[in-house]
């Protein structure tokens, strides 16, 4: 298929595309052409708009009234919202911290509600700071991290393992894992099991109540569109919730955080999650975001997410295999995520001289150029154009 | 002294306020007395000016591309606008998280760094979320936490004690702790201390680096401005930093962040106090805020906080003493951080009534009324127009 063929079939595609629609509730400059929003979520007009809100009316009018006119239901009413896209019920999901916070939190719990068990099993190819972070809660505890290959993470569960961790999609080459065989396993054998929705949230569909899995986090700034630094959420299985504790326990996480009480009593719901005040302008931002999701099925965002991404590796095919690009995602779209990866040696310097141009996709070392397709914003005209640049940057 | 003449004097004492002019730099209604900005400071011009620029440009059209080439550095560089107000030197503070969450790093650290110690030891007027955070430090540990009045806590340091944490500024009635006195008891006896500055930072002059402090942690959003919910900050003493860790480790501790290792490397300097992602909406909000303070002095701050507060002192003596307030702050001003808090049986029926005719102050279970004054932004003149209202709301 040549490109000019591409372009026609991108047309066609882009006409029959439901979610078409949604792309006008962004805010992206006309001469650019974004493919990262697996790292950053690009401003939606919702969110500047209640930004704005934010500032001059509920903090520069308001002031202190606006923490019980608005801003401390926010954290509930936000996990609210992430909670139908990642498949559980209402009041399990809070929005909070960062991923990274909120996988320490989930680990402690999990390993706290498994007292003598010995290893904490990690997805070796999981995002840095996940690993990271297990590893000290592994410390702590005198635990062993036993890190592998998400294939082999079934096989290394055993009555020894605590606690599983792994990331559903990978951040790399955008694997999903099988969720289900690797929370039936941990379950088997009487582990918890944690996942990082990071790549997930909002482009990847996921149903943490039919899985059953113990705890979830995830980020609010790449599919969910939230801004830079966005608040993360945690979600906690219901039947967990009463025995779970998590170290940060500070006064959000009380009963009754204004009765100013000497002694810690955890509140009974989720929020026993929360740790101290939560970042009111952040949060703000990611929950106007999240306002698009209630117009649109995670089905609808699934069936585009691999459309596009299929006519990508297709494009791929024709034109970028012959030219020193290998595919490093899966070729099964049902075992790919939302972005694509591709080796290149030169990866580095060409995804500059593409971003110099208004062509923004990522880079991560060694040789790999990762390529969000978001579909609530993507087209598949972009993704022709993104490949013209490829060919000719 | 009546109001009226009450009245006159504030007018002298303002004209004479070289701070005065400082309050132009924040966009408070006309309509509107506050005196809560010991809870939540105002909006300041340039916070709107910058997040409008966040929102619009960083975001919306450098997208990705603005963590290189602004926001990775920011929560160093915030902490850096942090270090002299609080006494500290360059590179020894960075911005992030709460408060709650920043002192969980530093009683872990603390604590990791008195091996074989058995006790925490904690002014029981802290505020709660530092006990809290205090007790799930101690039981992690297996450590007692020894929780007693502000001027019994050099009695009770011993060689058991591995951390001491108090608040500089007590949120309840304002008092001063006496920090010289505790920190060297803390170091007599080999124990690390921690100071809270929630109610010091931007308020109270605080010499961190003279007084030898092991660790600080402090809010800001109260005086420093930064907008509800803005990070907090971490301050660990140079000397310590090096044998230094905390749990929270996520990848922005990191030697090499985006080298995306597979083992946990420490930052050198003080950015292995960081976790995750920061929150770029709310710390570009506080880093604007903190613009003010590069043009004045903390003395000048101090001089005008101990002529407001005092001013209000003469006025509670000659007005409201005899209506059924009583004074619960010092009366020695040495001794009186920013704010004056008074017990009123009907206080908080008193606080809405006053919110409800535009003057703003707060409340703490069970009869205590807080009125913060701020020396950036209120006058003596506000503070009669307060005592009017607490005559006749």
């Amino acid at each position: 298929m040549n490109l000019i063929d591409a372009k026609e079939l991108a047309r066609t595609l882009d006409a029959q595309d439901v979610l078409a629609p949604m792309r006008a509730k962004f805010d992206i400059p006309a001469d650019l052409i974004y493919f990262d929003g697996n790292s950053l979520g690009p401003v939606t007009l919702r969110s500047r708009e209640v930004l704005h809100h934010t500032i001059d009316v509920e903090w520069r009018e308001r002031l202190i009234r606006s923490w019980n006119e608005d801003w401390l239901a926010m954290p509930m009413r936000v996990g609210n919202m992430i909670a139908p896209i990642i498949g559980t019920a209402q009041d399990t999901v809070i929005s909070c911290d960062n991923t990274s916070i909120n996988l320490h939190k989930a680990l402690m719990a999990a390993v706290a509600l498994r007292p003598g068990r010995t290893e904490i099993v990690i997805d070796v190819n999981n995002f840095p700071t996940d690993i990271y972070i297990a590893q000290s809660v592994a410390d702590q505890h005198g635990l062993t991290l036993v890190a592998v290959q998400a294939d082999e993470i079934v096989g290394v569960i055993s009555e020894r393992t605590a606690v599983v961790t792994a990331t559903h999609v990978d951040y790399r080459t955008a694997q999903i894992l099988d969720a289900p065989a690797i929370t039936a396993a941990a379950h088997h054998h009487g582990a918890l099991m944690v996942w990082d929705l990071a790549h997930t949230a909002g482009a990847v569909p996921f149903d943490a109540t039919a899985l059953d899995t113990d705890f979830a986090v995830g980020c609010g700034y790449k599919y969910l569109n939230g801004g830079p630094g966005a608040p993360a959420f945690i979600y906690v299985a219901p039947r967990l919730l009463a025995e779970s504790s998590q170290p940060l326990q500070g006064w959000w996480a009380h009963a009754a955080p204004f009765d100013f009480e000497l002694g810690f009593r955890p509140a009974e719901g989720i929020s026993r999650f929360l740790t101290g005040t939560s970042t009111v302008l952040s949060m703000k931002s990611l929950e106007a975001a999240l306002e698009i999701f209630s117009e649109v099925s995670m089905v609808d965002i699934r069936v585009k997410s691999m459309s596009l991404t299929g006519f990508f590796v297709d494009l791929f095919d024709a034109h970028l295999a012959s030219r020193g690009f290998t595919l490093e995602s899966p070729r099964d779209p049902e075992s790919r995520g939302s972005h694509v990866a591709l080796g290149f040696a030169s990866g580095k310097a060409l995804v500059d001289q593409m971003s110099a141009q208004g062509v923004i996709a990522d880079f991560r070392p060694p040789d790999l150029m990762r390529f969000g397709c978001a579909p609530l914003y993507n087209s598949h005209v972009d993704v022709v154009r993104l490949v013209e640049r490829l060919i000719a940057p």
